[in-house]
């Protein structure tokens, strides 16, 4: 692992890594916030997944996170939306290949050998970070933003021992039926759909819910609301009883200024379901 | 107007009023709590609505809302649920009749005479406390319970100039479509069920939805929820991007002991739709 930068920021440090990745077959980037004070068995940890089109970068520079990460002393982890290099396969379209890798495994060509997102996310990341940095597996929240609400939500129903929270903003909520969601699958997965279900929050919400509480924020006036779908899942989760809130946030765009004016809520209840409020 | 008693209640006064009604032909009765320093250009009202079975006492005595009211600086009118008195029609189930009112006006027999607990809460009781106390109808929240959040949430929509938000637990919100609400709507307003859709928060969310804000709470484990139908609600105003709030509480029911652990934060919702955070 190689440092990109550290940089102080409020009293924590906001870092930037490089490595070599197995699932992914490339070099994968990422950020990290430790706030002051980091301590493996006191200090929350946050995934940041970020959306269509972003790297580790975006949520690390717009999101306002680290003023509130410091504040209430969690860490975030800001992964890269998918892999990156000259010898990764891309496509023309903002929402197929690099920055839209939909955090699953792709089984199909050309993007099976790269776009192991879902095993990059799953499980080495985050073996890389509990064993570099003074952070423990025990308290771990999810949270994301678009696509990576999706990758999130779905993240977290799929390893719900690992995660005592999740949250979302502006979730792509049932991609099964939407067209983000329904391209991408038929080219990373293939014809059969079955295969898709698993990454699909209103599906894994109707089969297995998630066993902590989840927090959703949805922008009214989000130009992409009718591809999110957040009323499937709303759906889903009062059928199911899920614990959780849904907030239709007036007037809210999928900005990043709607991120902003809503993290500290999210780093709160993340912190809260850790035990540390 | 008669009062039938006026306590002093941290630094305010819980008053219970008894008038004689023109839209239940009978005598009623209802609560009001004014906080200290009550004044017509500054005290938020919140209405409070209450359940099946309910007099204007449970909410009164049993939600803790005066604690907060008190805090916050707003007043609570709590009115019954239904007209009252030996010459009032009633039924032996305790689902219709007195303490079953359901915030319609009745066109059937036996109910029409009495029944007209939609005029007395929208147009009867308001005139008689915004004439009577120092308070403004300018600055007016509805929340209500279980037949009670079924009564905000159809008041509110169809009175958009007269509520700047409305609130409920664990609100009746779908009643043409379940048992709490079919046999009712059945009894006082026949068979044309065209005629019920105006009392069904569902239906009218879709139609016309609400101008202000929002808030709902509703307990995962409350032994009615499948007569409430939480998810309809959910699905309509993600349909029709309602601003609001739609929590699922993990483990709570439908008692006052739910209400008590939330009416703070209804409060503060209402005081902030008001302009008074």
């Amino acid at each position: 692992m190689e440092i990109v930068s550290e940089n102080k920021c409020f009293d924590g440090v906001q870092g930037v890594y490089k490595h070599k990745s197995t699932s992914c077959q490339c070099d994968m980037t990422f950020g990290l916030f430790l706030p002051a004070d980091c301590r493996n068995d006191a200090t929350p940890v946050i995934w940041f997944l970020s959306g269509l089109t972003c790297t580790h970068e975006n949520a690390m520079l717009k999101s306002m996170a680290q003023y509130f990460a410091n504040r209430h002393r969690v860490a975030i982890v800001f992964p890269d939306t998918s892999p990156r290099g000259d010898s990764v396969p891309d496509d023309e379209a903002y929402d197929l290949g690099k920055g839209a890798g939909f955090y699953v495994d792709a089984t199909e060509e050309p993007w099976a050998k790269n776009y192991g997102m879902r095993k990059y996310i799953e499980s080495e990341l985050p073996k890389l970070i509990f064993s570099s940095f003074p952070l423990s597996p025990e308290l771990q929240g999810i949270c994301g933003h678009s696509m990576g609400g999706h990758g999130a939500l779905t993240v977290a129903m799929s390893n719900p021992d690992r995660f005592r929270s999740v949250s979302a903003f502006a979730p792509i909520a049932n991609p099964t039926k939407s067209d983000w969601g329904r391209k991408q699958f038929l080219a990373y997965l293939g014809e059969d759909e079955s295969v898709w279900e698993r990454f699909d929050s209103t599906i894994l919400m109707k089969e297995t819910g998630f066993p902590g509480p989840i927090l959703i924020d949805q922008g009214t006036k989000d130009p992409f609301y009718d591809l999110l779908m957040p009323g499937s899942l709303m759906q889903a989760m009062a059928d199911v009883r899920q614990n959780g809130s849904f907030h239709l946030r007036e007037g809210y765009d999928h900005s990043y200024f709607f991120i902003m004016s809503f993290i500290e809520s999210h780093i709160k209840f993340h912190r809260q379901a850790a035990g540390k409020s």
